[in-house]
């Protein structure tokens, strides 16, 4: 590795650690969303070229900042193990690729917006929140999935018996599970109820059931993840705090050792003596 | 009981325990769902020969694989002591009666929705949920039977007072139940009320009353299972991690008991001289 | 008191305690809430006299039992000692005043239906539910208090700005309180705020703001009591669970001070002999 | 400073502290709150002049009172060190500047109605919980912040992708995240997404997303901030419970402790016997 090189990626390493730097960056993302927000109004139309001008700037600024970080790490594949990294270079990579075609437009916008996220990569405290929130996925996994197969086979009861009703939403399993999903949210629900209760006067038990059966698993769901986290929060907080006693109780039992130990010689010391006397008294053992 | 029998059920129970054979019966009924799920779109009515035919296909699959569960057990009584075993035998057994019937297809369409169900007894995970959510019915008994008494006590009040204002939400004590839900899930309540405001200007004492009272109960609901739930997962964290401590505590004890043992000895000890000594000092104990 | 009074006395306190009439009671009390209810359904109407007949009935149970309790007390103001019996009592009388009066029949029918509430006072596990329910009210006060005066001061607001927009939602101050309830129930809470946004087009900040302050109170006041009885919750576990080991601790210190006074007393004797012997090496203390 | 002074600035420091003095501001603030109420009645139209007398009145009443306050204080700025009184000043100083513009009514009016909240600086657990409330606006800082990000790009896709479906709606960015405030509380959002599907049938994919990432964030900032309490309450329980065990302990170690010094001091006799008599047995250590 020459030594210019070396000299120029230590360089970059400390401009990537600067913290006016980061705050740079942020700056720029949260400008870049402003300008993306801008673009929304119609009264933006005549600064059309400014914002695209910016745009530009943006992107640019976006591409440099990846490349310095990139030059800051010893070896390239470094820069690839952290998920972050990966997330953010797909990010500025995609919106380089140029989607001058109409249709495409619309994916280089949405690129665009996805540019905002850059922001949780960027805040330490929300990327912490995030692992958080991702941690969390898999206790809801087979809650989730015992949700979908009664979501499946109320979708496909309803479909069976409302489709003629209304087509629009019992019309087939996925529009059913849709019109499910509003009656788990309350959302105009009785409407829905109304409906088919003036063909199947006992239609109501269906609605019931299922709001009952969906609350009922959701605040179990609610429940159990509280005391999942709780329950680890107190096994570390015993790992932590419980050295303190259980060292306190360890020390004492050494002490009660030491002592026993002591008594041991004195004990053996009192025989010595006894012993050298010819005390003949016996018994007292 | 014959030799080729016993080998039979030894070979029937080796094939019940292999993950092939359980991952191909989840697959199954995964496929048996998807099927009852194809049938609601309206596009598949040309592949109407073929779903009969894939349907005729599990429910024979269903039925062979049930029997090959009953013959790998040594008694057929153990079989049926399994409450999953039951459930997955009537629902095989009762799609396998023929209902021709135009009326009766209603009734066979809802057995083979509920195969799905089926899922829940072959995942052991589903299976654990499944309990845990069964058992946390109890807690909740009186809780639902109090809720009861004021839906009922608020449904007569509102049958009565408000049945001429509007029959359809009023009418009598079970559709005044309803519409109580109803409000209670707040789905459109105001519209509720503001017709019966019209006659009583008071009546909103009713719905807020009624709102209070409910939100109320069901909040101290949810914290009592949470509660009891905690409880009893503390007092299991005790049995399970307090036997450490109370361990140490107990250790100690005896290590003290030790002590005073060998102090015992040794004041006999000493005494012991001292009387062969006939000292004849007094007052010192 | 004479004989004769005693020993009826006896005999209604051990019918009082008597299961069979308890679940009498039980029974007599759910039928009178079924004939409550069957009066709502209009169909009822050509059975009106057997209604009324049992409605009689009814009544002359309940004063006959209520007779019975109170006979069964030694003295008869314990009875009244009771809440729920006084409760019972005022339900009970009251239903006995004739109200032939049509405008009067309106109050009848609500006495009878709050006899439905006996069972609360007849079944043990409802009146603890009660009990803590009536507990759980003080806690909730400040928040409550704090809540009204938030809701005070956006009605306030409320009904000055938006009075000549709609002035059925706003029109004073205890009309825009209800119609806060209903935003903070959710209830078309958009339609009410775009008909205010069309005026003033920021009004949205008025609805977001009081949103979150009502949900972030509500959200705190339910912490803040889970919080609450668990710490309540937590204080008795450690007095129950506790005792164990601190009377392990105790026991513990009592064994070492018992290890103390045997060794000032072997110390002692051994220091009497030493003087005895008129051992004059000094320093070792 | 002159002794009449310092005798007049004790006499309102007593009148400050009184209890009469106290509950007579607490019920003027509720009568001023009364009397804001009572405006908004039209019917209050022809006592105009009583209430316009009132209100003076009251406005006197505070400024007397904030001015006997601030004589109560030794010196003047320690009464602005405390943020209530601050807060009181403001609220009472600003009531007084006159608004005899039609146009500044609206403001005079304002000012009267945060009276109110001086209820809140007055009962001190009301202060308590305000101050517990503020409290834990911090720790909700990051995952509003989160969700923040959350809705701009919800936002910045719906306004993108909608906007011509709807302007009302999806109009420009802020007009999105309103709309999509209301989809979270679940206020008519199936009307918003049917109206989208009918251009995008896939938009659905865009609600139920947005919804699941609110909730789940919504949920675990909910269990977030519980534990967070709860943690600390723990801790804080442990420094005051926690002190008897860990006393217990420490008492014991230290009994021990002096057994051993006593033990010591023992063998050293004994030893010292010992050795005057010159045994010459040794090994036994």
């Amino acid at each position: 590795m020459s030594k210019t090189f070396e000299a120029w990626r230590e360089r970059f390493e400390r401009l990537r650690a600067n913290t006016l730097f980061e705050t740079a960056v942020i700056a720029i993302i949260i400008f870049s969303a402003l300008l993306i927000g801008a673009k929304t109004y119609e009264e933006t139309g005549r600064f059309q070229q400014w914002l695209l001008a910016m745009d530009v700037a943006v992107t640019v600024f976006f591409l440099v900042e990846i490349l310095i970080r990139m030059a800051a790490e010893k070896r390239l594949r470094d820069f690839f193990r952290q998920g972050w990294n990966v997330f953010d270079f797909l990010i500025v990579t995609a919106s380089l690729i140029p989607l001058d075609d109409s249709e495409m437009v619309l994916l280089a916008r949405l690129l665009r917006i996805f540019r905002v996220l850059r922001l949780v990569s960027m805040i330490p405290e929300l990327r912490v929140l995030m692992a958080a929130l991702v941690k969390s996925i898999p206790r809801m996994g087979y809650v989730a999935l015992l949700m979908f197969i009664i979501f499946y086979i109320y979708a496909a009861l309803g479909s069976f018996l409302f489709a003629d009703i209304d087509d629009f939403l019992w019309g087939n399993i996925s529009t059913s599970m849709l019109t499910l999903f509003r009656v788990a949210t309350f959302e105009d629900w009785t409407d829905v109820m109304y409906a088919t209760q003036e063909v199947y006067a006992w239609s109501w038990i269906y609605y019931l059931t299922f709001i009952f059966l969906t609350a009922f698993i959701f605040l179990n769901m609610m429940i159990g993840i509280v005391l999942d986290v709780m329950q680890k929060e107190s096994v570390q907080m015993e790992i932590e705090s419980g050295k303190g006693e259980a060292a306190e109780l360890h020390g004492l039992r050494r002490d009660v050792r030491g002592l026993r130990d002591q008594l041991d010689r004195m004990e053996a010391a009192l025989g010595s003596r006894q012993e050298g006397r010819e005390v003949d008294r016996h018994g007292e053992d």
